[in-house]
């Protein structure tokens, strides 16, 4: 496995790998490897024939009050982790070569940021596309793979793929979830034990979601007032926002719920935020059927 | 000369030329091709084993009081113009096929486009950022060439560049001029010849400019007063905006002029606005040398 730590070392690679033809898979992190990551990478492995990883915790996605300096770390697990799964390149790079004193060009994403968290973190997204059009720029990457645990995320990074006329597929995968159904999330690391306990009331609220559909339920404001009813009845949990929306366009429902309808959560437990969404009546991402393998 | 009008078979070509190893030159204009353009094209000839142009009146840049609708076309001159200059591709895509209905992600241009033009019309460098970049995805020029006449269009192009990790090189080739000094620009078709007679004012006065900082004056406010002065001796001229500014940032000086400056003009006559600058002092843009010819 090959480190690269400048992004002009990473565009001389990828150059030289597209010259030569090759497929390139790509998944980006901030690092703190867990098993959702790794099942990016196990997929990328078998989409590319070149894999690689980032690691880059984005300043340009943190606001002011957020958690940029205590993010959780682990350079040399996640090395290890990345090579286990067959990373041909890991990509590293230093803030300052990332965004020098002149930096000034940012990404301005639309409708799809407008809510959700867009509206709990404002410039989040704008801070997430720049980083992934310059990965992008950088990677050459045939396809990118991300988590469906980040569901705006991976819709707004569509998008920009999409408006932007970028030469990169992007994938969406199933979140992987620890055995009582907590989305697996580097964040997850902050919350005390009892935390983590409660936690196990997001799952639990899509499920809840689920049932309610499942039975005729088509009032979003009755969905949201009965997982919002259950969320508030762990103690710890202190509701940022539960919503349903449109699974396209990300914006709330004027009516009754008739399409695939995205529920989308986002919960602190103490100075941790947690975030979790289904998709409900149906999926509309297809999750990823059998790739060809690709030859290494 | 292949004429293409579609993104997709424009991405297609240009994935192709690059497999083979090519590189490709390429000039972005919004039609109605002058001298200016066609020294663009000659220089691209030379520096690109493939040439492609593109025309596209891109209505994310005008201002809704702007002249999108009555922007000067000769798609049939153009092509022609094109031809005789040895381009390979010309590029002409429907704006609905650039901006789909769901389009909504922008580029956001810095400090570069806070004054001078993008003072002027907001929103204007975003519209130009934006659509450059997609551009360029869609091309994947080695060099990209643009006139020095949008001088603050270059800087902030060649900016994006820099911070988005673009693999093309932005090239600025000087402000091609009528006889009588007037800058070549697609709007001066919009001159009466009264107007037209008083528009060499701008040339004169950037002339002007350049005889007082080689005797001596370095006092900003003064040049800038100078010029002013004999800008409103012309009665058809109303000022949008006359500048001395620092080259490379295009901020405003806070003391005497000390290093290279821009002088930037915009000045309406009617209702066409023109503009014009000069860099003075010394200038930080090495026009381009001899290229090696690339071979056919």
């Amino acid at each position: 496995m090959l480190i690269v730590d400048h992004p002009s070392a990473m565009h001389r690679w990828s150059a030289a790998a597209r010259a030569r033809g090759e497929t390139i898979a790509f998944v980006p992190t901030m690092g703190y490897l867990h098993e959702g990551h790794l099942s990016l990478l196990r997929e990328g492995r078998r989409r590319g024939k070149q894999l690689v990883a980032s690691i880059f915790v984005n300043p340009l996605q943190f606001g002011p009050a957020e958690d940029l300096d205590r993010y959780p770390r682990d350079p040399y697990g996640d090395e290890k982790k990345c090579r286990a799964c067959g990373t041909d390149v890991l990509f590293c790079p230093d803030p300052r070569a990332m965004y020098p004193a002149a930096f000034q060009t940012r990404v301005r994403v639309g409708e799809l940021a407008s809510g959700l968290c867009g509206a709990s973190r404002p410039g989040h997204f704008d801070g997430v596309a720049t980083v992934v059009l310059k990965l992008f720029q950088l990677v050459r990457p045939t396809v990118a793979l991300f988590g469906l645990k980040d569901y705006q995320q991976f819709q707004v990074i569509r998008r920009m793929a999409l408006d932007f006329d970028l030469d990169t597929e992007v994938l969406g995968l199933p979140t992987v979830r620890e055995p009582d159904g907590l989305a697996m999330s580097s964040r997850n690391a902050y919350l005390s034990a009892e935390e983590r306990a409660q936690a196990v009331v997001l799952s639990e609220s899509l499920a809840l979601a689920e049932r309610l559909l499942a039975d005729g339920e088509r009032d979003p404001a009755i969905v949201q007032a009965r997982v919002i009813a259950r969320i508030q009845a762990r103690p710890l949990a202190a509701i940022d926002y539960v919503w349903v929306v449109d699974a396209a366009t990300l914006q709330p429902l004027a009516g009754p719920i008739a399409r695939p309808v995205l529920l989308a959560l986002a919960v602190r437990f103490g100075a941790t935020r947690l975030i979790d969404n289904r998709v409900l009546l149906a999926d509309p991402i297809t999750p990823p059927g059998p790739a060809p393998a690709a030859t290494r």
